[in-house]
């Protein structure tokens, strides 16, 4: 069974938020995640249908050992849900202006 | 003649700023020129003396292209200078909530 590696809040950094965030994808599906109430599995988070299952399990990776989001086994199925909380208490104010910045730039992209 | 690249401000993208800023050296160095009044060369800006030329160089560069600074020729030296308006410009609120929390880990680090 695989299991899942999640940093603990203290062990969050910077660096591996950023670099997780500053990938227009995972931005992306971080953004889902937030917006979502509740959790989402990988597929339903994805931003598009396009990208392949691995590079998907890629980014959830990195998302995760960024301390980003946390995944969690449902049956058959991986379940993520943002650490909001915990990036909250390791770095405020950060996700409060970076998404806002993020949502404006993906419209102005759009 | 080296000729510098810089995108306009309205080219600045968030992604580019933030995997700029998610290297930890980027980041210090990038500091420093914050910290600084007026601009710095890169071997003064240079968060220590261990960091080749070559390196220094490579951060330098990725800065310089995502937005974050600009290098002037001076003579024989080149002169760097943080792009603070231009961020600010394109992302409100961005350097000011992100510097502290990096200055904060830098301190916790240390």
């Amino acid at each position: 069974m695989v299991q899942f590696v999640h940093p603990s809040t203290e062990d969050i950094t910077l660096s591996g938020v950023l670099a997780a965030l500053a990938d227009p994808v995972r931005l992306k599906i971080f953004m889902s995640l937030m917006a979502q109430e509740g959790c989402m599995s990988c597929t339903e988070a994805a931003p598009d249908n396009s990208i392949p299952k691995s590079t998907l399990s890629h980014h959830f990776r990195i998302l995760r050992e960024a301390g980003l989001i946390r995944t969690i086994k449902r049956g058959v199925e991986n379940r993520n849900v943002p650490r909001a909380e915990d990036i909250d208490a390791r770095f405020p104010g950060l996700l409060q202006t970076l998404l806002p910045l993020a949502a404006h730039e993906h419209r102005r992209a759009g």
